[in-house]
């Protein structure tokens, strides 16, 4: 059972047979025909060569497929953490020197350790500040930093630059510069793409394919227009007119590499390959989470930080670049019939295939036509009516959210997610620090009680029924006693305060202060404070105290029985 | 109204008539007896010459005076202020030196407009994230670092640093300078004092006074024991062996001083001055409340803000040291009979004569005799059965307390504070990430539903009552979807999941996403789900979304109701 858990392709190898074999074998056929075009743009996006892509799509597809839970997940260049490689390296380094490739690997290895040292100490639980909305709205950004970096290849000018701003600036300026030739190429592929996209598997379903297999075929259209586009610019030697191709690429598979021990490097990208780290973290269990609930299976996301820091270290060690779950190509993965992680093993060995026999057909293709494959599959991840839906539902969400796509655009992907994490636990905290409270009335004829302000209850003058809705801590202890005492003094006939308590889960030591203090200070005006539907463990922690030998009034298991001792007499 | 709130003076100032300023008099008589010796004291402790202290008891008196809401607050130099000071400037000048001085000017100023702004923008809640363990555990470490940096000067040896580690080392690598007629000096002070505080009293009372004229005639101790160290030193020119005494002090007023207006400086020094700012705060409210509680008045914490913001202000333009409200003298004050904010007036009134005419006095003051006043003073801010009794209360609150005493012994005041809080939130946010959740029972016969391992309690297997403890957030989104499913994996026979929302005080978008996927999964295995006691403004939040329309199950008023639909059924 525990080795079991720690290398989960235990529990599905032994029970691997001929169907599972065969959806395995049609998924990884699928997924290795998108994941060819998407390696090398992912790797151009990331400003490191080419093969550095189909390297980073061999060993973390295996490593993953012996650790990981979900038999869908893609592990392999992915958009948004190829972007921010590129963000944090293009601060440190000029994009293609070799402290540059070597600043990917330590990005790689670093980021690998780190979710192999969270899924081992189970701190899985650290990504969940990552709230909904951040994610989203950092997305979304992303997909537009992405799509904005690729407009300079599609139009063959200059543009680099990790904000929205810098990049915008830069293209404005070489605007004049723009190369026809390699122009016409990008807005051909793009044209080709989108029109692939709209009309391709109606087409396909007119020529008698059956929908699924029509959506399947469908995904083949990047292969073939970057190999139209890679045959148009061969034949017409549009190289030489200065329309920028991949070039030379080495053929062969990648070898072991050690990455950079120096100490300063790792310093200086720690942050980096953390963020790297925990948004590929969450992006996997989420779309391995929708995947898993649609069969009925669980993923166990401890393991999972497992799986893709393994992944991670998989890729730095084949001198490569940082490697995340893609959620087009694993929902790709899925529709295909991936039945298991074998599934990726399988892909792995089409690249390899790829990397030994198909490379020098890369020396002709043109960049822009990468750049057009890069630019349609990202539009998908810009949601912008989330937007308009957490702005209906919360403000404080919403905040959040822009603030995190403003500072992504603005400023830089790591202080995008910072700014958002950070925005989204003080308000957190600001919230809880001015809990709801209600004044209680009994709903007539029942053991009910309501607020005051929303429902037609008795009340009594002499006792105040008062609700805290929330936990009370040391953000809100002063609150409470401003709060509580304010209703005592405004009410000269009470003689009884009932705190009512079902939605305190917690009392620190800071609340149990401020309550000492309540009591007392109510007693100083012959007042008697109460508690009723204390919680259990709430219960349990007072017991350890004296305070309630110095509470002046009683606790109350139900407030009617509060009401009926209290309220008549 | 609007400008008494501004101005609280002009809310006493018109009812002010002999018999108050009979007890404003008093207490200001008792209060400058007992403050000339400590302002010398701290200014010595803050590392600025002696007159600073009395500079610094001046225009804060008065200023607080105006703006203060409380009679019995005496905002001048404190120690733990007086200590932040010294350690934020050690750390960046000469002690002494003449950019020192000017630190410490800037220091008042800048922590005085902090103040100040908090108080206009109404920020004073952000003091409530330093938790009461936090404070308490920052004092007690502060007063043992007080203690310890006058060791030096009570043995005549050189022992500079910030922090208990760098003290320590310096006294023992100089034990072997010690100064005896220093130590003879400073051993007798110490002495006295120590008795004076056991013995005093009593005597007092054994000779015909009345015990609260005793009380109040024990406070001049220290400065009697200070006058008797200065006549015994000036009869032995103990000066001229050796013996450390304040020396020359210009005799006057302070004059207005503009403050170093170096943006760098003010940069520097930004941290120390808001943590001066905001833990004086704290210590003034806490301080004020208490005194306020006992006399059934309130104090208004922004414009306490204000006030002690006026109050620093003053003593930068005076050319002086931040100042905070002591909590030995303010009770002082408060016992002898200060009615309103006039006995701080009339106080700054006795710490000017001073100025006048007591300085030539101060010249053969030995400085020995300032730091056998100081711990004796400081000795009552170590309170450490406190850490045992956090222990007993809570871990979480122990830890914070624990790190906050830790790095301020170790490493610095600012560390210690900014430890303690970080870990507070964080504790805060790891508790309230993994909710206490209970499956609930009917207690048999009532409409009541308690945790089933608690309880004996009816259950019914088609139905699961499950009680969340805890506002649904970012931080425990996945955690709620893994319990509900779960709960649901583990009960094959289970057709209806209620969840029972008391406790739910808030649900932000991460968790609508959540409660969606739980629905929608939980529909997929034919369970529905159900709601039960949604809060009046949780409803509200969700009648806004479509996610109502969407729930498989019915939102019931009463746990009872469903359960008398679900479990019969």
């Amino acid at each position: 059972m525990s080795i079991q858990r720690f290398l989960p392709c235990l529990q599905w190898l032994p029970h691997y047979h001929r169907d599972t074999f065969a959806s395995d074998l049609v998924a990884a056929v699928v997924v290795t025909v998108m994941l060819i075009p998407q390696s090398l743009a992912y790797a151009l996006l990331a400003g490191v060569p080419a093969e550095y892509g189909l390297y980073a799509s061999i060993l973390p597809l295996v490593l993953y497929g012996i650790f990981g839970t979900s038999g869908a997940l893609s592990v392999a260049p992915a958009a948004v953490a190829s972007l921010m490689t590129a963000a944090a390296l293009q601060q440190l380094f000029v994009a293609g020197s070799p402290e540059y490739l070597a600043g990917a690997i330590v990005l790689s290895v670093l980021s690998g350790l780190l979710l192999v040292l969270m899924g081992v100490f189970r701190l899985g639980f650290l990504a969940n500040f990552l709230s909904h909305p951040v994610i989203s709205g950092f997305v979304s950004a992303s997909g537009v930093i992405i799509a904005t970096s690729q407009v300079g290849h599609l139009i063959g000018v200059e543009a680099a630059g990790h904000n929205l701003l810098g990049m915008g600036q830069q293209l404005l300026g070489h605007l004049h510069q723009v190369h026809w030739p390699t122009l016409a190429i990008g807005v051909a592929s793009l044209l080709a793409l989108v029109a692939a996209r709209r009309g391709l598997v109606p087409a396909l379903v007119a020529l008698g394919l059956g929908p699924r297999s029509a959506g399947l075929a469908a995904k083949a259209a990047p292969v073939m227009v970057v190999a139209l586009a890679t045959l148009a610019t061969w034949a017409g030697d549009l190289a030489g007119d200065g329309v920028a191709v991949v070039g030379q690429v080495p053929s062969g598979l990648p070898t072991l590499v050690m990455p950079s021990l120096e100490p300063g490097l790792w310093q200086q990208l720690f942050l980096a390959a953390l963020l790297i780290g925990v948004v590929g973290f969450v992006e996997s269990i989420s779309i391995g989470q929708t995947m898993a609930a649609k069969r009925r299976q669980r993923i166990d996301p401890d393991q999972e930080l497992v799986a893709l820091g393994a992944a991670n270290l998989g890729a730095g060690f084949s001198g490569a670049m940082p490697v995340a779950a893609s959620f087009s190509r694993s929902a790709v993965n899925f529709e295909a019939g991936a039945a298991t992680p074998a599934a990726g093993v399988f892909t792995a060995i089409g690249i390899v295939l790829a990397a030994l026999f198909l490379t020098p057909l890369l020396t002709e293709l043109p960049k822009a036509a990468l750049a057009a494959t890069i630019i349609v599959s990202v539009s998908s991840l810009v949601d912008l009516p989330a937007l308009v839906r957490t702005w209906r539902y919360s403000r404080a969400d919403f905040l959040a959210m822009l603030a995190t796509i403003l500072l992504t655009l603005g400023h830089s992907v790591e202080a995008g997610i910072l700014a958002g994490v950070s925005l989204s636990i003080a308000l957190f905290l600001y919230r809880t620090s001015r809990p709801h409270t209600a004044v209680l009335g009994r709903v007539p004829g029942t053991e009910h009680f309501r607020n005051v302000r929303r429902f037609e209850v008795e009340t009594s003058e002499r006792l105040a029924l008062l609700r805290i809705d929330e936990s009370l801590y040391f953000a809100n202890a002063r609150f409470l006693e401003e709060t509580v005492l304010e209703l005592a003094g405004e009410r000269p006939e009470l003689h009884d305060v009932v705190m009512v308590c079902p939605a305190i889960n917690q009392i620190d030591a800071s609340a149990l202060e401020s309550l000492e203090a309540i009591n007392d200070r109510l007693a100083d005006a012959n007042v008697r404070l109460h508690l009723s539907e204390v919680k259990g463990p709430v219960m349990d922690r007072l017991r350890q105290t004296d305070f309630l030998q110095r509470l002046s009034g009683e606790v109350f298991l139900s407030t009617y029985q509060a009401w009926r001792k209290l309220a008549a007499a």
